[in-house]
C-alpha cells in the first residue's frame, strides 16, 4: 500500500516548526531558517539542487531517504507562499524559482481557487480547496503506486496527523531555541489517531525521530 | 561564581518532563517513568545508586557530570513527594528510603512550613516557604563554594528560568510520546530571561542539550 510520509519536518528544542511572523522575507518565521541548516548542508540535498559538495554520513542519507519512492507532494498554502487570502493576481508560483525540485505534481492546500500552474522539470502545482482527504486522493492517483510526501507546515501536518492519515512521519529536532511560532506538538496526538516513536538516531547536527501510527 | 545547574532532566519529544496525572504511584504521570529509562541504565546512576553494571558511554558520562561539584539541591514539592497541600504529618521523606542519593542539603520549595529532616548519608530535607530566590540564597550558603542543583520538576525549572537565575540547563529528549502532562517550554524563554543551545549530542538513545543564558 502506498504510503503518505513526512520527512525532514525540523522542530526547535522548544517545539516549534516554524518561527513567529513569517512573511515573504522570512518564509520559515523569524529565526526559523536556521531549523534548516542541517538540511541544506548534507550532500544529498545539494545534489537535489543541482550542486556540487555538501557533507556525507546520516544527516545525507536522511535527506536523501525523503525523496525515494515519492510520486506526489502535498502542500499547505502557507509553504507554497507568503500569500493570504484569495489570489491577487497569478504571478506567485512558490518560493523555488521555474524548475522548482519536486518534478511531480504538487497539490497545494487552500480555500481559493486557482488554475494549475505548471514549471519546468516536471513539477506542476495543483490547488485543492476541497479538504485534506481529496488532495490525499488526488495524491495517490497521481503517484501511481508510489509513495506521497506531506511538505508541511505544521498546521497542515497536524492536520493530517490528527486524522491519523500520516503513516511515516521523521522529525528532526534542532538544537536551538525558537522562543514562539508554530508548535507542531502543540495538542496530543491521543488515540484513535496516535503516534509512536519507532526509530531515534542522533548525527552530528540534530536528533532524528521517526514515529508512526500506534498499533491498537 | 558558583551556578545553578540543571541536569539530566528528561523531556519527551512532544515536550512534556512529566506525564498526566500524577500520583504516589506515579510520580511522573502517565508513562512519565519512561522518560529515565536512558539514566537508569547508566553505569554512572547505578554506581550513585550502590549497585554494579550498568552502560558506560555519553549517557553515564553525562549523568555523572551531574553530581561533580555540587554541594547543594533545589526540588519543588512535587519532586519531594506526592502530597498537596499542608502536610498531614512528618510520615513523607521522599521518594528515596532512608539513604537518599544527594548527600548534602536538599531544599525544597513549598507553601507549607515544615522541619528540617534529618536523613541518613548527610541527606538532609529543609522546607523553604519564601520563595526561590531565598532557596537559592540558602542552597549556596549550604553549598560553600560548590555549585547548586537544580532537580526539578517541570515548574520549579520554568520559575527559575523565568528569572534567569539558571546557568546552566541539561535537557534530554526522550524518543517517545507523552500526549499530555508538564511541558518545560510551554512559554517562551524570551529575553531578558533568554536562554540558547550551546551544545548538542545524540547518545544510542536519547538527544542531550545543552543550554546557557543568552548573551545579551
Amino acid at each position: 500500500m502506498p504510503k503518505l510520509r513526512v520527512h525532514n519536518f525540523s522542530i526547535s528544542l522548544d517545539g516549534y516548526g516554524a518561527g513567529p511572523a513569517q512573511s515573504e522575507d522570512e518564509p520559515l518565521g523569524v529565526g526559523g531558517e536556521a531549523l534548516h541548516e542541517w538540511v541544506v548542508a548534507t550532500r544529498a540535498w545539494r545534489r537535489e539542487h543541482g550542486m556540487d559538495g555538501g557533507e556525507e554520513g546520516v544527516d545525507s542519507e536522511v535527506v536523501g531517504a525523503g525523496t525515494e519512492g515519492i510520486g506526489a507532494t502535498i502542500m499547505g498554502r502557507n509553504m507554497f507562499g507568503p500569500i493570504r487570502g484569495p489570489w491577487p493576481d497569478e504571478a506567485w508560483k512558490g518560493w523555488w524559482g521555474n524548475d522548482p525540485p519536486f518534478h511531480h505534481r504538487v497539490f497545494v492546500l487552500t480555500h481559493h481557487p486557482r488554475a494549475p500552474i505548471e514549471m519546468e522539470g516536471g513539477t506542476t502545482f495543483e490547488f485543492v480547496t476541497d479538504g485534506i482527504e481529496t488532495a490525499l486522493e488526488r495524491a495517490f492517483d497521481a503517484a501511481g503506486g508510489r509513495d506521497v510526501r506531506l511538505g508541511g507546515g505544521v498546521a497542515t501536518i497536524q492536520q493530517y496527523l490528527r486524522a491519523g492519515l500520516v503513516d511515516e512521519l521523521h522529525v528532526a529536532v534542532a538544537p536551538l531555541l525558537l522562543h514562539g511560532g508554530e508548535r507542531l506538538f502543540d495538542e496530543p496526538l491521543a488515540p484513535p489517531s496516535g503516534y509512536e516513536v519507532i526509530k531515534f538516531v542522533g548525527s552530528g547536527s540534530v536528533a532524528h525521530f521517526w514515529l508512526s501510527r500506534s498499533k491498537q
